[in-house]
């Protein structure tokens, strides 16, 4: 698709969603023949290798960020760290560092990321899933079982959870906002740590 | 001494100071022969009286406080129960918790009370202790170690600390002004547990 045919909209669209340059957007518009779903994939692709390069360069700056629900029942601390000191004082960063406390508080993620869930409760949760499809043919068992374990980590993983501000960050994973965040600032970002209190829990 | 001779600034000052109701005061005045820190220990100890009384009553109720210092280099999340959602709003028992979260901010205690420190931790600095005094005649070393976990205990333990902020809570310990906040609001008041960011800390 020639760069002439591409509307504006879409161009404007694809920075709002995926924090891009101008430049990046528009190429990835042309590349992906227009389709503006197409084209986050193919700069997710290569953001992922642009954040993969930066993952080397230590993130120990950043910002310790709270949130209190208006109740004061359930409270959310949070440490996202970026590279420089000068991004911490960032509007983006901070913007993303509320967002993302303001999320935990809602949706009680468990873990930030796959990684930080252990073994073992990976391996009980598959055993689980495995059973419960016990009833279906023996040949696609572990592919059912395989999909309810994706379903499960994208409940209780942060980075695989949906923004649960729905009007504002429409169908997006915290770890595209993330990777926006990241692109934005030019620095890589990490979500730390987070720990979630509701009052009178266990 | 009698009651007519207490003067109404001491009586003042020991409300300010525990938290306790006027008559109360008045009464431990006079017990204590006019000295004021006298009559904080005689309010202690009934006050202890009380809240061991109280201490059978749920504290489920409260509210989640948070922290985070002007740098967002340093945040605090605290849980403080109380009994019932009406104490929760009230502002003494909000001041409390504002106070406590600050002052964890600053002081960075390890754990809420002496009851939380493992067992294992505290004898190990108890060997320590024992064997910092080995040049001391042997009759006495038991003495001193016990005196220098007290001190570390001091340091480490939240109760046991005394407010960062001295000119608003002098020398008062936060078990002070906890027992202040369950004497005001009649409730019992219990810090519940809390968690504390520094940036970048392992």
């Amino acid at each position: 698709m020639a760069e002439a045919t591409i509307p504006a909209k879409d161009v404007k669209e694809l920075r709002d969603r995926t924090g891009a340059g101008m430049m990046d957007c528009k190429n990835a518009l042309v590349e992906a023949d227009g389709v503006v779903d197409k084209a986050i994939e193919i700069l997710r692709v290569k953001g992922q290798a642009q954040a993969a390069k930066r993952g080397g360069r230590t993130a120990s700056e950043g910002v310790i960020q709270s949130y209190v629900h208006a109740t004061g029942k359930i409270g959310v601390l949070v440490e996202i760290n970026c590279e420089t000191d000068f991004v911490a004082r960032n509007e983006d960063f901070q913007e993303f560092a509320r967002d993302v406390a303001l999320h935990i508080a809602a949706a009680a993620p468990q873990y930030v990321s796959e990684d930080d869930v252990p073994e073992d409760e990976r391996q009980r949760e598959l055993r689980i899933f495995e059973e419960q499809a016990a009833d279906k043919p023996e040949n696609v068992r572990p592919k059912i079982a395989e999909g309810r374990l994706r379903k499960w980590l994208g409940e209780i993983v942060l980075l695989n959870q949906e923004h649960v501000n729905t009007d504002k960050h429409s169908g997006q994973t915290i770890e595209d906002l993330r990777a926006a965040a990241a692109s934005k600032t030019g620095e890589n970002v990490v979500i730390r740590r987070f720990t979630r209190y509701q009052l009178g829990e266990e």
